[in-house]
C-alpha cells in the first residue's frame, strides 16, 4: 500500500535546502504519506440509486439537478463518496469522503472544499479534515489538512489533488496525495 | 468549572506510552480542557420565536421546514445556538455556537460540521473554530479544533461530541468535551 | 509592501510577557505579516456583470436576490472577490478571495466564514485558508488561518478583519490583516 512508501524516508529526515530558492524555501519530508482515490457521482434527477452527491444550493434561476451556468458558479454539492486504494470505483472502499464542495468562479472551473475522510479499514481508523481552494483546471492543486482524529490525531499537512478521470458533469474521480508534515 | 480540572495534569506532563500500541500510539495530555453544551432548535415552520437554526439548503424535491428523506441527506442548516456550562437549555449562556452542519449520508445519520464557539463570559473571552465529520449514531465522535482567537489564540485540539439529548427532529443537545493539545 | 514590515521583528523574537495578564498572556510576534483588501459585490438580480458573489441558500420564505429578513439569518453566499493591495476596487488584483460566508444570527449581523485567498502575483504565489466567526458589528474581528500552500506552506495564524467600507446591502470591502505565527 502507498502508505508504506514513506518508510525509507525515515532514514533521511534531515531538512533539504532547495537550491532553487536557497534563502527562502526548505523542502520538508512528510512524516506520513497516503495516496487515496475518491469517486463522486452527482445526482442528475435520474441516477438516484448510484448518486453519491447532490446539488443542494444554486444561484437564482438555476436548479438542483443540472449544474448551473457560468461554470457552475454558486452551486453547493453535499457528498458521501467512496474512498478506494486504487482508481477503480468498484474496489472495496476503505472509507468515505464526506462534506461539501462549492463552485466559486464565473469564468472558469474552481471550487472550494470542506470535507473529511472517514477511514475505517484494516490499515487506518480515524478521520482527516480538509479545507482549501481547488482550481480544477490545474493539473494538481494543493489544499490544507487542518486536523485529524484517531490514527491521524492532531495531524496537519498538504493534500495534492489530481482529477484522475471524469465523465461529463456526472462522474469525477480525484486522486488525493496526502503528505502529513506534522504527526503526533 | 471544568476548565480548572486540567491543572493537576500539569504535574504529569510526560508522555505516556500506551501499552496496547507500544510502537505506534502515545497518549498526550491536554494543556487545556473545557466541557460545554450547546442546544439546537430547528425551525419547523411553527417555532419561529424559539428556533435557533434553519434548514437553508436541501436536495431536489425537499423543502426547508422538514428535514429531507434519506436520513436528511443534502440538508444544510445554519445555526446560532446558546452554549451553557451544564445540560440545561435555560442556564445562562456563556456564548454562542455559530456556523453550519450538513447531513451527508443516505443510509444513516452523519453530518459534517463547520462552526465556531464565540465565548464571552467571566471565564472565557475568545473563539474556538471547529471542523470535522460527525457520525451521529456513534456514542462519541471526534472533530478537530483547527484554531482559536482571544483566550484560545492559535490553539489546536480535539473536541469529542456526545448527543446528550434529543427530541424528535426539532431539538438536540450536544456535549462538547474540548481537549486542547496545542496551547500558546 | 506590508509583507516587508515584519523583517525588523526578526531581531526581537523573544516572547514579551504582557504586564496586563502577567501569568496568562504572552504577546507573540508574527513571523510573517500581510495586509490585503477584498471587495464583495452581491448579486441583486440587476448587476450580473459586476457581481462577485451570489446568495445561493436562504431560509424558508426568502429569495436569492435580496438578503433575508432577521439580519440575513440563514443566507449563504458564494464569492469570488478580487484581492487588492490597497482599498481601491479598481487596483490591479493580486489574487482572489474564494469561498462562502453565511449569516448566522437573527438579532444582529454575524457571519461564519470559510474561504481561501488564492494569490498569484510577483510577490506571492500560494493559498491561505481561513475559518472563523465574524461578528460584523465589531470594529475588528479575529478569525483563524488554518493552513496554507505554496509560499504559505503549512502556515497558521490570525487574520483580523475590518469592514473598510460598505454600500447598502450590495458592496462591502474588508481589510484583512494577516499575522502568521507559525511559518515553515
Amino acid at each position: 500500500m502507498a502508505s508504506k512508501s514513506y518508510i525509507p524516508l525515515l532514514f533521511f529526515m534531515l531538512l533539504v535546502v532547495s537550491s532553487a530558492y536557497p534563502f527562502k524555501k526548505q523542502q520538508y519530508k512528510p512524516c506520513k504519506h497516503l495516496v487515496l482515490y475518491f469517486h463522486d457521482i452527482i445526482y442528475n434527477g435520474q441516477n438516484k440509486e448510484n448518486a453519491t452527491s447532490s446539488i443542494v444550493a444554486a444561484p437564482q434561476g438555476a436548479n438542483l439537478t443540472i449544474l448551473a451556468d457560468e461554470f457552475h458558479f454558486g452551486n453547493i454539492a453535499v457528498f458521501d463518496d467512496p474512498i478506494t486504494l486504487d482508481n477503480n470505483l468498484h474496489s472495496k472502499p476503505v472509507g468515505r469522503a464526506q462534506g461539501m464542495y462549492l463552485y466559486d468562479t464565473k469564468n472558469t472551473y474552481t471550487a472550494w472544499l470542506g470535507f473529511s475522510f472517514v477511514l475505517n479499514s484494516a490499515d487506518y481508523h480515524g478521520t482527516i479534515n480538509f479545507v482549501g481552494a481547488d482550481p480544477l483546471m490545474q493539473k494538481t492543486r494543493d489544499i490544507s489538512v487542518v486536523g485529524g482524529t484517531g490514527d491521524f490525531f492532531m495531524h496537519r499537512g498538504i493534500a495534492t489533488l489530481t482529477t484522475d478521470s471524469f465523465e461529463g458533469a456526472v462522474y469525477f474521480r480525484l486522486k488525493v496525495d496526502i503528505k502529513f508534515y506534522e504527526c503526533w
